[in-house]
């Protein structure tokens, strides 16, 4: 039994590893395109930060950690064919020399690539110009060697997503002065602009020169530096700067999969099924370059660390004959930007009336802990439900560094997965210590909002 | 319709809250027997320590935010008798004169009384003597008067309880020396020895002087102070010190309702439902005095603030005619002992075994965030599950402070309210993000060692 994986990141890695737990004796080999294994590639804006060093550190596990698993790795090796029939791939190496790898199961976890949103003249500079996207290990070294070599001052960060909110404050840690450009009406468009505008004011508070409602349309180089033209509220405006680094997102990585036979769906993403099976005989595909099964929406696509870790579990335990099943996302996801952090699970309003339910979304504010004891903060919710069948559809969260807004997130996951209603949520049993939390903690006073808006109480039962 | 609560603290105060918010028209009187209601008994011993002041702020709400929702106080009023059949509740007022107040609905929520665990001496001696208890805000200030007049540079804490804990930390914040003497075998008898002995840890680390396996038999007067005369280990002990607080548990104070033909249940308190009916025609209670519901055990005994208010809220609203029901308790519970957090939720392995579960209990560290970016730090977990059925049973934790361990016990918490299996904790989409958490979050880490050993990974699938 030989398993091959593809993808040197979250799935590819998961993959193999679960395999080789639950079944030593098999044959396990990783297809790398980079010398990179199992890198933490959401790490990469700390190590510009500086509070990762050095760039090794960002390794989940190191090649001889995961050599020790029994796992065999051939990295600097792109795979370029499936011969879906006679179960061969062909990969090529850094030489360019083609060779072929028999599997009897193959994972493909290729992930995602960066999207360039249409943006003239980024087919055409790169980081020898100064200008970098930022989604592998490649990526940061050349972004790395661009600031030791030439020390900017000024940089364009295009988009305002995760990515883009972290490399503001790294970048802004380095000295150099950003300038965040951002297509929507406010920064984080994973969040409604209410409790967005709170992480806005953080950057701008930091210095960062904050512009939304800014279509990028094109990148130039100039005698000077480089030149963004945009276009806001209807005028054409330029903003120049010595460097510009674009992370408006990511497109799945398709192009092994579709030559292959697979079809794609949401998010034009390759089509699995719970099972992270593909439908081609003997291939599973996992990660962010395949549709999400979502507890929520259905089939959607939402490429996340967590979810590629989950799905190459999966797939690798599926590939041995397994029959463990993607229990589904929730869309959680939070980012620490300065010293606030901002979270969201489940659906926002406007997502939650286009899959059919009856949204209705209350905000609200509460202490993290008692007033009374030093240092309470408080912390902005905006919660989402059915307001037909009282169900919890989503959570957004936004309060400082220290008031455990992160995990108080999970615990609306955690009632999003078990298909809780909004009361119930006021019903959890939560812990409570005066320093840490309230009798009702925030979370359920949050609840406990919507659900007086929902039943406006001044009506005598 | 006039609702009157006996009780200020959580039950009382919230079932008179829920009543005005519910129906602005019913008349609701509150009758307390001192002059403090709605203060937050959990936060004393922040008081003691300095976080708190004045001792005012100790206040959920001001007696004038509380007038401010329609109820009347009735302050420094003892209730003596309930008259079933009159609906009339006989109260005495500070001077001694008794009076009589009608009811159309009765909620009881006399919470509990501080317990002495058997030791002699403790019905004679007093704050005067410089023995203390700690349940109210009057034996706040005679503490607090007793500091200011003696201060004293010795105290011995008998018990290694939540408040005993908490109060240790004041006490030596204050720079008074203390001896804490714990009956069983490790502080914060909660939980497992294994995570508490790192609370102990922490204690030691803060110069309290900790004797578990102490029983104490006696507290005398003596020329010097007092003595504490206790069995340890079979031997004879005696601690001395300037001053004793006893903090060794609470019991239900069940008088008035025993008097009006209640059932005494679990832990000898007054026997409710689930709507928190005493069988009493027209009364409820609520809080400390009576059982608990607990979604795992049953019907039980567990006197918490967190279930104080929500049982309080729903004896407001049944006592008007509405049919809310109590959702059940899990037992979450946390604690704050200098730098370190110790949380947790549902049952442990001896607790599950007697409720007729199948417990297997495993024990696991995982850091709080990724180990490559600043601070991280580990947390201690031990996970119980069925091993027949896989059910979560219940989660202990135990971390530094800042590393968010008082809101992961809630996802554990969320879980065990929705009834999920170990494998599904697993499976929960919780937020991540370098510096505040894993792909795999640290809960998660604790589970798959659960189910690691449920299942060992070595057989081929």
């Amino acid at each position: 039994m030989h398993l091959v994986a593809i993808g040197g990141s979250d799935a590819g890695i998961s993959a193999a590893l679960r395999a080789r737990e639950l079944d030593p004796t098999v044959d396990v080999t990783v297809v790398v395109a980079d010398a990179y294994p199992n890198y933490s590639i959401c790490g990469i804006p700390y190590y510009f930060s500086g509070d990762v060093h050095p760039w090794q550190s960002l390794a989940h596990r190191t090649h001889a950690d995961l050599e020790a698993t029994g796992m065999q790795l051939r990295l600097d090796t792109l795979a370029t064919e499936i011969d879906v029939a006679s179960r061969r791939l062909g990969v090529v190496d850094a030489t360019g020399r083609p060779s072929v790898i028999r599997y009897d199961e193959l994972i493909v976890g290729t992930g995602a690539l960066p999207q360039h949103a249409g943006i003239v003249g980024l087919d055409d500079l790169g980081p020898a110009d100064g200008v970098h996207v930022l989604h592998s290990m490649g990526d940061t070294f050349a972004l790395d060697d661009d600031l030791i070599r030439r020390e900017p001052r000024t940089a364009i960060i295009i988009g305002a997503g995760y990515v883009g909110l972290e490399m503001a404050e790294g970048f802004s840690g380095r000295g150099i002065h950003v300038t965040q450009l951002q297509r929507g009406p406010e920064v984080l468009s994973t969040l409604d602009p209410e409790l967005s505008s709170i992480v806005r004011a953080e950057l701008v508070a930091h210095g960062i020169d904050v512009h939304t409602g800014t279509t990028v349309r094109a990148v130039e180089k100039t005698a000077g530096g480089l030149a963004v033209h945009a276009e806001q509220e209807g005028r054409a405006v330029i903003h120049s700067a010595e460097l510009v680094l674009v992370v408006v997102g990511v497109r799945p990585n398709t192009a092994l999969l579709e030559q292959a036979g697979a079809a794609l769906g949401a998010g034009r993403a390759v089509v699995v099924d719970e099972w992270m099976r593909t439908g081609i005989p003997h291939v599973f595909a996992a990660g962010d370059g395949v549709v999400t099964h979502h507890r929520l929406l259905g089939v959607t696509y939402l490429p996340l660390g967590t979810t590629a870790h989950k799905q190459g579990r999966i797939a690798g335990e599926n590939a041995l004959g397994g029959s463990a099943r993607f229990a589904g996302s929730v869309g959680t996801q939070v980012v620490k930007v300065f010293d606030t952090v901002a979270a969201r699970t489940g659906l926002r309003d406007h997502e939650a009336a286009a899959a059919g339910f009856a949204p209705r979304t209350v905000e609200s504010a509460a202490d993290d802990h008692k007033r009374y004891y030093p240092g309470a903060q408080p912390i902005g919710f905006r919660i989402t439900g059915d307001h037909q069948t009282g169900r919890l559809l989503g959570a957004q969260l936004v309060g400082r560094l220290g008031t455990e807004t992160a995990k108080r997130v999970d615990t609306y996951a955690t009632a999003l997965f078990a298909g809780l209603t909004v009361d119930q949520v006021s019903d959890l049993d939560l812990s409570y210590t005066p320093p840490l939390g309230s009798p009702w903690d925030a979370v359920q006073n949050a609840t406990q909002a919507w659900s007086r808006a929902r039943s406006p109480l001044t009506v005598t039962i």
